[in-house]
């Protein structure tokens, strides 16, 4: 294994608040579509949030469709929620497409800490090149000892979600601490911000700052979307209205993103 | 062909209000039952959009169940939003069902221009005797040369949605203004409002008016939704509050509605 | 058959009363895992419900993960709407590990009056020992003559839902008048109820009180939620709100549920 250079020395932070701001007015500006391979509890949610910030959502997992959908979106996403043997068939085609056509995928392994089978799966499309893995520090660790390793390993960005966010390729470290506790309550918040982590990702030039600056949008659009909400439901409205308004100047006056040994970027 | 009388000599305009009034007292008393075969993005959206309206959404898609919750209902809607093998097998049977028992159909090919096999089923299913198809410009062109000659060739109404809807049946033209551009920013708006429609053609006593009526109310339902939106979370909200609401004065205040010879109805 | 206990002689309201406050504490703090076979309708709507309570949803259906996702929750609900054959396919099985392992399965037998297949299916459930079945009158009469010989030939709870809620287990009955007309015109709302009632179920010692409890929360979320409802999409909204902010207070100043012989509660 290479020797790693010592984290926290690059300019991290305010690479990740360059590439918030950048990736937010280039979704808007280009209109990426991601094509989601999502369970059906997610589906409308995560149209929803990609709409709401610009970007341009697709669905299908017909089998004669998917190459053509998934190859011609500018990213894909795939998550293993609610596994129908349906669309289970259809994620390899899916990825070999969008692969062929030079389009990142990311691999949302849902719940692959209580199902043999999905985790087998996750396993399996984990070595087909994701540009970033997106779980929960339980699905994670069924893919490898620790985010970091399994980033290093398979040459990818991998983003553990928490109360603080983890995102690592191995080499560079982001903790993303914006966010609030109603997202925990809302069903699908993070399948659609695996898909709007995937739209950041399509449009950067790094998958890594990109998968950072994604957790520090979604996480500012939860804080802001909290100011006005009475609870979960008017919090999901003002949640899509958040990713629909967000400024700039809202990236800068609220992001809490540090690497290990600098201090907060804001 | 026959000859087709002048275009904008009929009271066009006025009938079209007084179908939109008519049609949502209608749709409010008599509760029509609505079957829709809709993708599974659309299909929470669309219910509840029926149901603020005062319709009844039914959406079943199993095998054995299809010919009787089809041909039992009102009218029904065939979207072919992610047309997967199951759903796609079933149509059929559900157009047939619905023709057997003198229900009306509306066929709304979602994305038929970005997927061959949906187009060769759409064009089949649009020879079986809609009563009107509705679809984005690039979607009509599919089918034919224009909305006009679709509508003409099938004997059929044509609903070509956009910044201006135009609905055509091959004889009369109307031109609907009303909308609002956050209606792009909701998933399933255009589907909900396919359902919608199918409504208005199932009360109304003529299709061509019916549509370009259910356009008017759509739109002004938009209009209404974007006056207290926030964004596009809140306009989903308010958009099903507006169709709830909606009373025949906001439609004579607010409707754009023409015909290219004459000026706005109001 | 045996001799009935006099019905009303029971301190019931006060029984019903305290098993809401308690079923609310209960479901906030062990936050019970409720699986649901449901249709994609109602599929994001329940999984909202059951967060904004305090429960956790899950909602596979793929045939090689039902077994451990429904022997491992707490609950299972099983939906008949929109019954597609995979779904109908594992229901069984989901029944069988949830109940070896001991957990109460709910039966809401969705449009059994306008299907024969799901009612003949319908049917084969009910005699698998459901800890509680609930439907509309029009589909409790499919099963049997009325709530009561259906609970007592079964020895299960009924829900017979409607403007009054009526509960029953063929010695018990309890009248729950709590509501607003707004819950008819949001789609799943039942589902999503019967999902609740499922996890008060998990959490309560007794299947009756718990049935009626989950129906007067029910059915006061739905009063708070339209007290600022403008119509059905705020409202859904704020049912959600409601259902994470109800407090024990509302419960005693809100609930209305009687027996036969015994006055309002409250």
């Amino acid at each position: 294994m290479d020797a790693l250079p010592p984290r926290g020395e690059s300019e991290l932070p305010t690479d990740i608040l360059g590439a918030a701001r950048d990736g937010l007015a280039a979704v808007r500006v280009r209109r990426p579509r991601i094509h989601c391979i999502t369970n059906t509890v997610a589906q409308a949610f995560t149209a929803n949030a990609l709409l709401a910030l610009g970007a341009v959502p697709s669905m299908t997992t017909a089998p004669d469709e998917i190459a053509a959908f998934a190859g011609g979106a500018d990213g894909l996403l795939v998550n293993l929620g609610t596994l129908e043997p349906e669309r289970r068939a259809v994620i390899r085609t899916a990825i070999e497409a969008a692969s062929a056509a030079g389009r990142p995928f990311l691999l949302d392994p849902v719940f692959i800490d209580r199902s043999a089978g999905r985790a087998a799966f996750a396993r399996d499309l984990a070595a087909l090149g994701p540009a970033a893995i997106r779980g929960n520090g339980a699905e994670i660790a069924v893919l490898d000892t620790d985010a970091d390793a399994l980033a290093l390993r398979l040459g990818t960005v991998v983003a553990a979600t928490g109360e603080t966010d983890l995102v690592t390729d191995g080499r560079r470290l982001a903790a993303v601490a914006n966010g609030h506790p109603l997202m925990a309550r809302v069903t699908a918040m993070g399948c659609a911000g695996a898909a709007i982590t995937t739209a950041f990702i399509a449009v950067g030039e790094d998958a890594f700052t990109a998968t950072a600056a994604a957790m520090v949008v979604l996480g500012i659009a939860g804080e802001r979307a909290a100011e006005t909400a009475r609870g979960p439901g008017s919090f999901a409205s003002a949640y899509l209205d958040a990713l629909y308004a967000l400024e700039a100047d809202d990236i800068a006056a609220r992001a809490r993103v540090t690497s290990p040994s600098q201090g907060e970027a804001s």
